[in-house]
């Protein structure tokens, strides 16, 4: 595969003994000398004017440490932009959803807490609510932030050619409608924080993070204490998927309790509590309107979108657009029009998550597969025709570099035996793909790079230090390993300290696909300038000059004579003692345009480079119970050099499970007047096991990216958001019908099928 | 003082707040989940063979997890130097002192713990044993390790110029013999140890230390685990004193039993415990020869040390001859002899302690008053004659690079107002002064550098990493007022990480009076690499030239034009955003002979440089009770320049109290076969707050040392080691007694004035 060292192999995680073995500690796991806990009061209405808090009760019952309310923050609100502060993070002047946190408690006991919960009298004015984004932007719905009208959080305005004309000039021109639900995270680990103020000014914090130098930032801005003084410790963390990237209310509230109590404070929410007051996923209606050529070249396209952002805006402004980059990232557009509607509602905060991927991806990978039945063109051909090549020019003027779109779509199609199969299976048996897309890193400015630290002890082990988190994805083992092919040492050698943010440097988190491409390029930096020095001890050691030195193994020696050799441990010994101390450092900030506009016409380059990959499945749909079973699922990811061929391989198959039978035909929050009715995994169906299907297979293509770190860069989302399309085209090959809502649940088929068979039978 | 913006000047220190409010956690503190009791079972015996230890009874105990003997190790020996590695840290063969770790058990809870050390049976064959080092000496004594005749642990031999022949010259010959007893630290916190061993192979551990990367290479070469992989935490710690600076059994021992059951294990000792079974001081022996000339000047001396040792040899190859350095850092000794030995005894270890002054350093500050009365000299005259100067050697060659000693003794008598008391006071009243030169950081090879890395948050607020460890003496603040002073920021806004050795680098530790010299050369190297950084960003925001920029209160400026500024963080944030991420990095190694020999005629450079104090009391003693009580306390510090002079005094005031008041007056431990019969607080008397004097004055000396960062040398050490002679020359000035056996307590001077009574009487 290449002659690296180390890069490329399958190697097992550095961090799965401590999985299996139950030794990891999640945040629920620490616990803390003299610690309270903490519990927290949620509002019961939908929309309501606060008339009064009243917490004298509650601060008389005996073990109550604090209580806090509005009355203890600054006055500061959250956002990812400065114009979108909107979420003072603890309910003012208003509640917004149901659920959201009005006050809290930290006892000595649980029972005590919630005794004092009790206590707390709130006098609320009910309100006139809305839960329908597109009713919200209706004249006259009720108002959630009075300074948005039409309760439009953001709208995203694309338009690059001549849209009009361009359709005028469109052979076929096709419009359809595609809607997902809302739809929850399901990470394992229920949301808890840890927070520990000490008199020295300074805070500690657990929780789980896709980023622990964002959660640093916002807390720092809303308790007013520099960024030096807010410590965002590293545990284990239970999941991620884009949905623990900004900062949470419990965030803030559990910082406010240690600080009034003084001590520290642990709040461990419930499932229900953990899927209301986190973050969900925005449900979407999209509007497309696609123009093509006789052979299938898309000439136009306009795309309107309506995001159910909730009540807040959270990472909204930037989920607004990110489905259309993916779109762009994918195919030739030169002429696209997208009008995205981010719109609050009085449900819970909507976050960033796989890209939106359900309506917008799926959406439009279905409306090809149809626009390809129109014109009698293989889907497979149709999506190489528009495919972007290396050295193409995306939409909004972000190039593309490396590409091994073409190349993936064709090898998926080959192993899942596509021309044996697509339209020639029996009737309830289809196969289906979908291709994608993928930026690395976002502009985002000073918070988008990342940088390292590398030590070594005496005994010629390194220790690198990055501010990388990782969610359970394998960054870590990724970091290290990256270090172990640049020092000649082996991974399991390599010690990381990583995400703390007291010790590592500014990192941009684990989300838009930063992490091997941005944190590891800081670390194969850092790495490289410590090579650098131990090669110039070395030659000194042996005579040589340093060009001809490399390491492998922990041993320094000279590639034209072997026998010139010397321990590194010796190595760095002699720095030590010579006062050139081996201390390695480096920085990566990425090739992005920093000034690029996130809302009104972004123009260039949104990201560093690009990854791709294609997708397909063969299904097996019953027509008696309406139930989907995907019998095979194939992915090839042009990830540009696979660090672990493992983690590329088993990030497809959780992509699989979880994006392609969770999001395509099982997850949806069921909601009665803003009320959340299955918050819980009794009643929020996510894939076990037993869901998972049995044939998967994955693989790399190959492109060794100039930008990524030995060629590398994304090698986790693709599966998940190709699966929707893939899925949903696979059913229709299998049984002939369109399910344009997802998720595409047994009812939905059972009644597109009844459907088509009443206008078959005319 | 100068004209430093932040140096020099007293600010309150920045862990105050934590201490006063009892928010600092000590290892005793900490909890951690799943947290295992540990309990130690110790040898009753002195002395003895171990035929069996059977543990198959306590292993069965429900709730027990692990019990480890000397089967679980992996049989290696610890020592701190190669050829003394005597110690397996838990008893394998023999036992050799009671209190010797024989077993430990790790249960859930305290009870279960000790009921299980309660099953363990132990057969032992007693063995004769010896508690005295002179009489351990003699052939025929027990020998207590089979390879070392006659007990002899270490025997260190100094012989420079011609001492016989220089004896032959001299006017006057005095010989005299001075003893100290076994004493011992008197730290408030009692020793404890967690450790917490996990999945991936690495271990976490926290303890009082004084030296945390010390600990770890201990540590990892006992366990068999790379250094990466060893985590020393840093709690707070509540005094080392020289006794906290190398491993002990119990971090050894905790660490097994995590590593066995596989979970957190906490062991707190009892005061007993920590008394006995840590570290304790050496007794000595002292037999002195001096030879001056006419006018006072030493012109030959001759000593022969005796140190009870105890057991093991622990740091003993260090302490046999660290007496002896700093005598020679203090006199001209041109001809000089030195036969140290160290001598292995039945009873507990004795480690590192204030320089072993007691008989030592107080028996040959009191013989130079005594010479003085002969010859008719002033004890401040006859030590300003032989003191050195800048630019001198020292007899084992050492060259000195600052010297304030006789500024110093100057200062201290005219502050005492010595010519007005000395002689002059009536019976029962007087003064007395001591003098002494300090060694700043040892020649350690590779282990007696420190490395700093410095990082910047983008609000401009930096954090300091460091190994560096403080035990209550100040060094954080210290490091932290470094930092300030070059980075221009406030020392409140300066965050340090200090010792925890999985992101620190290799440090010395705080020992050897190393922490301001060795480790803030580094922090100052840092800190000076991230300004150059700053100040070439800055310069090309400001269009000017790097050289007329400083920072202060976290602007840069131009010293030019004022007007020329930028605020610190958006000088951070453009080499973020640049690729130029400000990263500062410093490595000192002190400039010593490393490879100078410690125990066999040492020559070389012993130090990068050196401190000298002087300190001068007046006391008053009962002559019915022989209580005495020290009346004023003055003291004047050459620490080059004091980088908180607050923190100098402070430093000044714990010795007065703890080894003047302590070690030469009260300080005391009994022992009837081998057994310490007072190893609590209730039988050995540690001043209180009532027995500090009133009257404490302290200054520095400023000599601007040309190795110290900005001029700085040690700041700690000089007002115990002075006052044993102070004190005890200011006794004879009262009521005209030697009292050569340390502590000097009441009994011994009530019998004193009536043997002189008698004498007198004729």
């Amino acid at each position: 595969m290449s002659n690296y060292k180390i890069l490329g192999k399958g190697i097992p995680r550095i961090d799965t003994p401590q999985k299996a073995t139950g030794d990891a500690l999640y945040t629920a796991d620490i616990k803390l000398p003299n610690m309270l806990v903490g519990k927290v009061l949620h509002s019961p209405l939908a929309h309501a004017k606060i008339l009064n808090i009243d917490v004298s009760k509650a601060k008389k019952v005996p073990g109550v440490k604090a209580v806090i309310t509005r009355d203890d923050t600054f006055g500061e609100k959250w956002g990812v932009f400065k114009y979108t502060r909107d979420h003072q993070l603890i309910a003012s002047d208003k509640v917004r959803f149901i659920g959201e946190e009005v006050a809290a408690v930290a006892a000595v006991d649980e029972e005590t807490a919630l005794e004092a919960l009790d206590l707390i009298k709130v006098d609320y004015e009910p309100l006139p609510a809305v839960f329908d984004a597109e009713e919200a932007m209706k004249d006259g719905a009720p108002l959630i932030h009075e300074d948005h009208p039409n309760n439009i959080n953001i709208h995203v305005k694309i338009d690059v050619g001549d849209v009009d004309k361009a359709f005028e000039k469109a052979y076929l021109v096709r419009e359809d409608k595609f809607t997902s639900k809302d739809e929850g995270y399901g990470m394992l680990e229920p949301y808890a924080v840890i927070a520990y103020y000490h008199s020295d000014g300074s805070i500690e914090i657990w929780m789980p993070n896709a980023s622990p130098h964002t959660k640093a930032k916002a807390l720092s801005n809303l308790l007013h204490i520099p960024l030096n003084k807010v410590i965002v410790r590293r545990p284990t963390i239970g999941g991620a998927f884009g949905g623990r990237s900004d900062i949470f209310p419990l965030d803030f509230i559990t910082s406010l309790l240690s600080i009034k109590a003084r001590r520290p404070v642990k709040v461990v929410y419930t499932r229900e509590e953990s899927m209301i007051c986190t973050r969900q996923v925005h449900s979407m209606v999209m509007y497309a309107k696609t123009g093509v050529t006789k052979d299938g070249k898309i000439l136009a396209q306009d795309i309107k979108v309506i995001m159910d952002g909730g009540a807040y805006s959270s990472t909204g402004p930037i989920a607004a657009s990110v489905p259309f980059l993916v779109w762009e990232e994918t195919y030739k557009l030169e002429n696209v029009r997208l009008n995205s509607y981010r719109v609050y509602t009085n449900k819970p905060i909507r976050g960033m998550y796989r890209c939106h991927g359900r309506a917008f991806l799926g959406g439009l990978g279905m409306q090809l597969d149809m626009i390809a039945e129109e014109l009698g063109i293989d889907p497979v051909e149709i999506r190489l025709r528009n495919a972007l090549n290396p050295g193409d020019m995306q939409a909004t003027k972000s190039k593309i570099y490396s590409c091994g779109l073409k190349e993936a779509i064709k090898k998926a199609a080959e192993k899942i035996e596509w021309d044996k199969k697509r339209g020639k299976l029996p009737f309830g048996r289809g196969v289906g793909i979908g291709a994608n897309g993928m930026m690395c890193g976002f502009p985002m400015g000073i918070r988008g790079g990342s940088s390292c630290f590398v030590k070594f002890n005496e005994d010629g082990y390194p220790t690198i230090i990055s501010g990388v988190i990782d969610n359970g994805q394998g960054n870590y083992h990724a970091m290290v390993q990256i270090a172990s092919e640049v020092l000649g040492v082996p991974p399991e050698e390599i010690h990381i300290v990583a995400g703390d943010t007291e010790v590592t440097t500014l990192d941009v988190g684990a989300y838009s696909q930063a992490a091997v491409l941005v944190s590891g390029n800081a670390v194969k930096k850092a790495c490289e300038d410590a090579k650098a020095q131990i090669l110039k001890l070395a030659s000194e050691m042996l005579n040589c000059s340093e060009d001809e030195l490399d390491i492998e193994n922990k041993i320094v020696f000279s590639k034209k004579d072997k026998s010139k050799q010397v321990p590194l441990h010796k190595v760095i010994r002699k720095g030590l003692i010579e006062n050139r101390h081996v201390m390695g450092r480096g920085h990566y900030m990425p090739e992005v345009s920093n000034d690029r506009e996130w809302v009104k016409n972004p123009v260039g380059q949104q990201a560093t480079t690009f990854s791709f990959g294609a997708n397909a499945v063969e299904v097996e749909v019953d027509t008696n119970t309406g139930e989907v079973k995907i019998i095979n699922a194939v992915g090839f990811h042009d990830c540009g050099f696979p660090i672990n061929i493992k983690g590329v391989q088993g990030q497809y198959e959780g992509s699989i499970a979880s994006g392609g039978v969770g999001s395509t035909l099982k997850e949806e929050h069921i909601f009665k007047d803003g009320k959340v009715l299955n918050a819980d995994f009794l009643e929020y169906k996510i894939p076990t096991s037993l869901d998972v299907p049995e044939n998967v297979y994955a693989d790399a293509v190959i492109t060794n990216d100039p930008k990524g770190p030995f060629g590398a860069k994304e090698a986790g989302l693709f599966g998940s958001m190709n699966s929707f399309q893939a899925i949903a085209n696979a059913i229709y090959d299998a049984v002939g019908v369109w399910i344009k809502d997802f998720p595409i649940t047994p009812d939905k088929i059972l009644k597109a099928l009844e459907e088509k068979r009443l206008k078959d039978e005319g």
